[in-house]
């Protein structure tokens, strides 16, 4: 009987209906110092492998062993979520035998994950969490763009049992990112469940708009595609209508549907890269909005006016100014320039710079960082 | 100004960094009456591409361009969102310039979506439907596992405006599945926005849980994975711990959270392929919970005893059994068991069989052809 039904249930579970069936080799093998990447590829001149762990964008060449397998052997990188490529003769792609990914966007890489006794910063461990919030998935009517958008809603543990009324951050995606994102790469749930129930940030709603000019949707949804081709135009860098949607529609929605206190002293704004833009844009306009600010992997550009910027920002007021960049971000000429301006404006800022390049590994601390000094 | 900041943009796109930009191939081209698919790999002997649009498994060949690129050219299936993959050099792996993906428990497949005029049950244009419900992905605390399980719930438009309670249907995936595939690839929030906006199907509630016995959640949540070796465990295949979590756990847990008529005539379960098994299992078990049952792409298995499976149903009575299996479809000697055994004990049952393989357009299908029918 359990042959039989085995059958079943391997054919059952479609997607791996192949040749290979189940015992097929998982890349990479992970030892107690060492890392092995496998790929087969026989008949490949040039494989090469490329992960966030590495210094650089150029990757590192694999090399081909006696038995025609293509290998990769470093030595085990710290605890983190990393993501990584594989190119065989100049195309790049997933990591063929390992079924881990995360579609960004528009690309999809592969996942490599470093287990540790402590990653607070990612709460790698579920289980350890008995008090989870949730995730929602919904559409709010834009008037600024004409059409529905999505948009992803974290509620807190103990959201729906009470009457309590929540403070609300409002987090952007950057440059090729969705309303997932945040969620999936970001570990949205899992940082901030662990950082509310060990007591280091205040329960609050987080809103995670879609904030892509021409998607409305992540990729998973939206049929048909739409190719981002270019991201030069105006709407996609200064976020015109993705700004307007969030103070006309996205605020206004969420204030409707959910138990928040509508002030500022109650609202944050952050973003990372694009989104970073984005946090910059809406601040100038609607300064009166946001109490807490946060400037993840970004800052002023070299087109941006500070006093335009940050001027009405100063004069509304503000209880937390907050930039997170490393200083091997490639954003980073960009932090320094707000961080400069902030000092010569004689406005109060906080600065953190204990993080990697511009990736998620560094969002997730930005996170980590940032949500506790929220609301206090 | 826009140069410099798409160029910050370009970047900010973190998993699109690599060498080819974003003015990259993308496969496949798709003309007014075939698909074209290019693959890249120069130095490959064997170059397959395999279809859920083509019969069989064994895929079909690819061949060398005179530019050193391999091609496939084929007639456009109908209108559908198809999966394939593309294999070379016997290695299978998605299609390197498609960035679109889906994920189905453990295995990744490439996406290709073709575009017609009415394809309602996928409900494809998301702007042509302005009444859309919300995906909610949280936990529930499972006392027949001992630890927290992740489920999706899919509450349709206007649940948080109303006092209205709603029925609920209780939606089981297949053996390579999580709580994401149904609303991913099975397209659920599409297909019942679009089914209770034009009025077909009564506004309900579908609760789409974890049912795999190793895993708590997807593997975008997971931290460490499990892989899943072996699928031929008795809790694999007859859902022991997960069975009993539905009837101890989540339905008390559902019942307790959302406005929703707790009561036989308004439950409704459904499973596909292994999710199939489930739903015998806990109508067998629990044949007072449901007044409406759907089997999906299985039946009973040649080791299931009609009596033992159908009995309890029979006696406990019920508004529909519903049965829905292509003629191809590998699960289908099973589905004619079940119609045998439903038939001989005199029970009514409907059955739906226009539909194709294992694979989730059958699914995605069913879903449009069963929910109408439920809570009438």
């Amino acid at each position: 009987m359990k042959k039989t039904l085995a059958i079943i249930a391997l054919a059952a579970c479609t997607l791996s209906a192949n040749a290979q069936g189940f015992k097929q080799l998982h890349s990479p093998e992970i030892t107690a110092d060492s890392l092995i990447f496998t790929v087969i590829a026989p008949n490949a001149q040039n494989v090469r492998i490329q992960g966030d762990w590495m210094q650089g964008w150029g990757g590192e060449a694999m090399t081909k062993g006696a038995d025609g397998k293509w290998y990769y052997r470093t030595a085990k990188p710290s605890p983190e979520i990393y993501m990584y490529n594989v190119s065989i003769d100049g195309q790049s792609s997933i990591d063929p035998t390992n079924f881990r990914i995360f579609r960004d966007g528009q690309s999809v890489k592969s996942l490599l994950y470093i287990q540790g006794d402590k990653e607070p910063y990612v709460a790698y461990d579920d289980r350890s969490s008995t008090q989870k919030g949730q995730i929602v998935k919904r559409w709010y009517n834009s008037t600024a763009h004409g059409y529905a958008r999505r948009l992803t809603v974290y509620l807190p543990y103990g959201y729906d049992q009470g009457k309590q009324k929540y403070p609300v951050l409002y987090l952007q995606h950057g440059g090729g990112g969705d309303e997932d994102c945040w969620t999936v790469m970001g570990r949205v749930a899992q940082i901030m469940d662990y950082l509310i129930e060990k007591g280091k940030a205040k329960p609050m709603i987080i809103v995670m708009p879609n904030g892509m000019p021409i998607h409305e949707a992540s990729a998973d949804v939206m049929m048909p595609e739409q190719w981002v081709e270019d991201m030069a135009s105006s709407d996609f860098m200064d976020g015109t209508n993705h700004v307007k949607s969030l103070y006309a529609d996205i605020i206004p929605f969420i204030e409707k549907n959910y138990r928040v206190v509508a002030k500022k002293s109650h609202r944050a704004v952050a973003g990372l890269s694009m989104g970073g833009i984005y946090t910059e844009q809406i601040t100038k306009q609607h300064p009166e909005m946001f109490d807490y600010i946060g400037v993840l992997s970004m800052g002023l550009t070299p087109q941006m006016a500070p006093e335009e910027f940050l001027g009405p920002v100063k004069n509304a007021g503000y209880k937390l100014y907050w930039i997170g960049c490393g200083k091997t971000d490639m954003a980073y000429s960009n932090a320094e320039r707000s961080m400069k301006a902030l000092d010569q404006m004689g406005m109060k800022y906080e600065y953190f710079g204990e993080l990697g390049g511009h990736s998620w590994d560094t969002w997730r601390k930005c996170l980590f960082e940032f949500a506790p000094k929220l609301f206090k």
